[in-house]
């Protein structure tokens, strides 16, 4: 009886028009920290930080079941910045309308790469926070340490203008997506990729690859492959990333190649967790020599399902590389770059 | 009594401090589609587009009982562009407060302006997608070819500052507002406009007047007759547009007319609908020779009250002029535009 | 019963995973108004104003029972500009995240500086409208006529990037709050503060200090003391504020003390309520011989808890100052300005 009273008043409150089975979710997250940055030899920096363990934002989600077992869904979702609330309000995390049955989902709007999901997905630190596995992927400028950044693609975790389809649930573990993204004249957006994966008991495994338009005739063209295995006692994880593009830093003919591998662990202990990782990435071709290490540890004490408090240090060394604990800031060449936090997550 | 728990519902949800007779609701639509559009002899190209049907936004409203007929209200909403989520979310489409009664409204802050409303309600498409009325009434560019947009007048849809009057319902079929906006120094921002109708049976049809000022001592007057019959296998629609500015491109003296006018139909067919209008625009005095046709055909599919699948394609034939099927693309005087929109619009 | 539904109801909507003493809370207010202003002998501009008597704003805000006495929190809150709906949604009103327990409550992110509470809880018009305290604070433009902008402060209403402590209630009537905020190397953004008070039966009084770095060597100083007094057929109210900063207009050494203070008064009358104040901001030091005075009367009509009729007069008188009824407009140094407002005001 409780659960037809919570459909109801769903229906009541967003649709009047709505069918019965219909509901429609705000959520959000507001993840704020104490974070203490350091490059090289300069002094620390003290911040009010955001996003150590989650990206902090604000969204809508909705499913409307159609009959005949298809179904109709939206979702926007944007990232908000609780440190200073001056980011204006967007919907560029995600936004999307969906048409979904026994044939899995037709998804079209921006929506996140499948290249992407192989990266967060078995990073501990789910590509968040001064561990990001991400921060070896992103140079803080357009230098000649991130094969992403200096090719000038706009896709390493979301892609615009994007139609989608994944496989249904319930085929035997498998699962797996394609993804097209109209470039509509900007260069570096035009994309095409794809994962497939398998996940049964303790095991999850998946690859994935994309490709995207990065000059007139130059693709980056990218491929990963992520796992998971559940021992109990701890949850080890990784994945090793190759990218490769000849159109780099706007000039066409430079040849760099990136890979990147992490391997990482989380050990469940009573209300906490323990989150570690190592990661590496190196640079082939015409950036061979460089290379940058990052070692990450985190605990994350949970109040609730929604609450957590978290402490985490990362630190990263620069080897020709110029990557950094956090986005902000630029750690010079060689340097190393550390950073702590020391925050809360609230889900809603 | 499921009725008085769902009023219960929305209090508890969304005013702690509310009477029980009060209601707040969130609101949207996400409508993307894939996009085919030609101008001319160039290439076609593929987007992923919105608003081809309606357009996407997010809403908030409600309504206050105050007791003895009187009733307090609100109204924000904002556009949505789903295919990246890049739009900082804004109120533009509509933010207002109201105090309602048996007299009618009184209603303050951004809201349409008197005039659109024919163009939008007669119109088979709503003024949305590749068939949009608007087409001709919109210029890519502040050319000579749309006195609405050389005219600089920015109230062809909207205004700002505005206080408005509605009629109250149920006067016998009649309907009416007028509109008063302040310019706070802001040229082609003032304006003041009225709209008076009659809605009965199978009728409906509308007169509406407005002015909006251009230049120091210049303004652009404008009216429009709208007009609907419902012969129930079809309802027959048509408006007629006339607007003239003697200030124009910036130029004092440049005297303007342009007419436009539609002719459409919308045909039931069970679950679906075919809408298909045709609009034709003329430049006088001035801008005489200046000429528009489009020609708009569309389907629509609806899976549900909320959820509709679509396709629909217009072509416009320029004659010295330069309109588009799309805003955002520009077509090259005496270019033909053509469109095509296969798409999803889903309302929550 | 009615209780436990309405509980099951929020429960339901917003959050799948919350516990059932969860709730989260749409709110905002749209407050709008027609306003006249004039400023010396220059023409009265007609305005569609907003934020007459309560600032205009969109929020979510939600409160989750962590057990043990344990709350966690959070509260994202911006402005809206429902005059033109054109500002684009941000969060800047207060984001933050919150853990609440016998021990008080730990805030962290963008909120209200202590030193603002003295100025806007004893204002009779609450900092807002024609008849704002504030208005004697801010000056139109970066003049010598105000330190907290000629200062560069960035923290008279609020400051980003805080960790704060809140005592918890039900001591006595002691209240109090201590704040720092991390100046992440932009200027006039590095704060402490703190505020103290008590209030019990008809008596509410409270003293803040804060301090804001404003030069690399030089901070803004500033102290307020605020009280009321009920006696029941009216509120008196008042606050007395002292600045200083010898850092000012950009040069080291040019040494500014403002001085503001208030005496007001609430006086309800069935349904409505009469707000008067009398204020009077003087330069010292560098800023000797400055003085402006505003005399600011209103009256609001209640049509309910939420909705409000209201209107207002004020007006400063400026000598060598140019502060100005309205944010918007500039007053020449000498004027007058004067401003009247009649509006209306509904919270949801």
């Amino acid at each position: 009886m409780k659960k037809s009273l919570l459909a109801l008043a769903v229906l009541g409150v967003f649709a009047g028009a709505a069918s019965a089975q219909s509901s429609v979710t705000l959520f959000g997250i507001v993840d704020v920290n104490a974070r203490y940055v350091k490059h090289g030899n300069t002094d620390a920096v003290k911040q009010l930080g955001t996003d150590g363990i989650n990206s902090s934002r604000l969204g809508f989600r909705g499913v409307e079941d159609l009959g005949g077992g298809l179904k109709a869904g939206f979702w926007i979702e944007g990232a908000m910045s609780p440190d200073t609330g001056a980011a204006a309000q967007t919907w560029q995390r995600r936004s999307t309308v969906s048409l979904m049955g026994g044939f899995g989902e037709v998804r079209l709007g921006r929506d996140y790469t499948p290249t992407f999901w192989n990266l967060t997905v078995f990073d501990p630190f789910g590509t968040n926070g001064v561990g990001s596995s991400l921060n070896l992927f992103v140079a803080p400028a357009a230098l000649a340490t991130s094969v992403f950044t200096g090719s000038g693609a706009a896709t390493l975790v979301r892609a615009s203008n994007t139609i989608g389809y994944f496989l249904p649930s319930g085929i035997g573990g498998l699962y797996g997506q394609v993804q097209v993204a109209a470039g509509e004249g900007v260069t570096g957006n035009k994309y095409m990729g794809g994962r497939i994966g398998y996940a049964a008991g303790p095991v999850d495994v998946a690859f994935a690859y994309g490709q995207t338009q990065v000059g007139s005739d130059d693709k980056l063209k990218t491929w990963n492959l992520g796992a998971s295995y559940n021992l109990g006692v701890a949850k080890l994880t990784g994945f090793y990333s190759n990218a490769n593009s000849d159109f780099f830093g706007g000039v066409d003919g430079v040849d760099v190649t990136q890979t990147n591998w992490m391997l990482g662990a989380v050990v469940p202990m009573g209300q906490g967790e323990i989150h570690a990782s190592y990661n590496k990435a190196s640079g082939k071709d015409d950036a061979d020599g460089l290379s940058a290490k990052q070692l990450a540890v985190g605990y994350v004490y949970n109040l609730s399902k929604r609450t957590a408090l978290y402490a985490q240090y990362s630190r990263i060394t620069n080897e020709l590389t110029a990557f950094s604990v956090t986005a902000g800031s630029v750690a010079a060449f060689d340097d190393k770059s550390s950073g702590a936090e020391f925050g809360i997550r609230h889900s809603f």
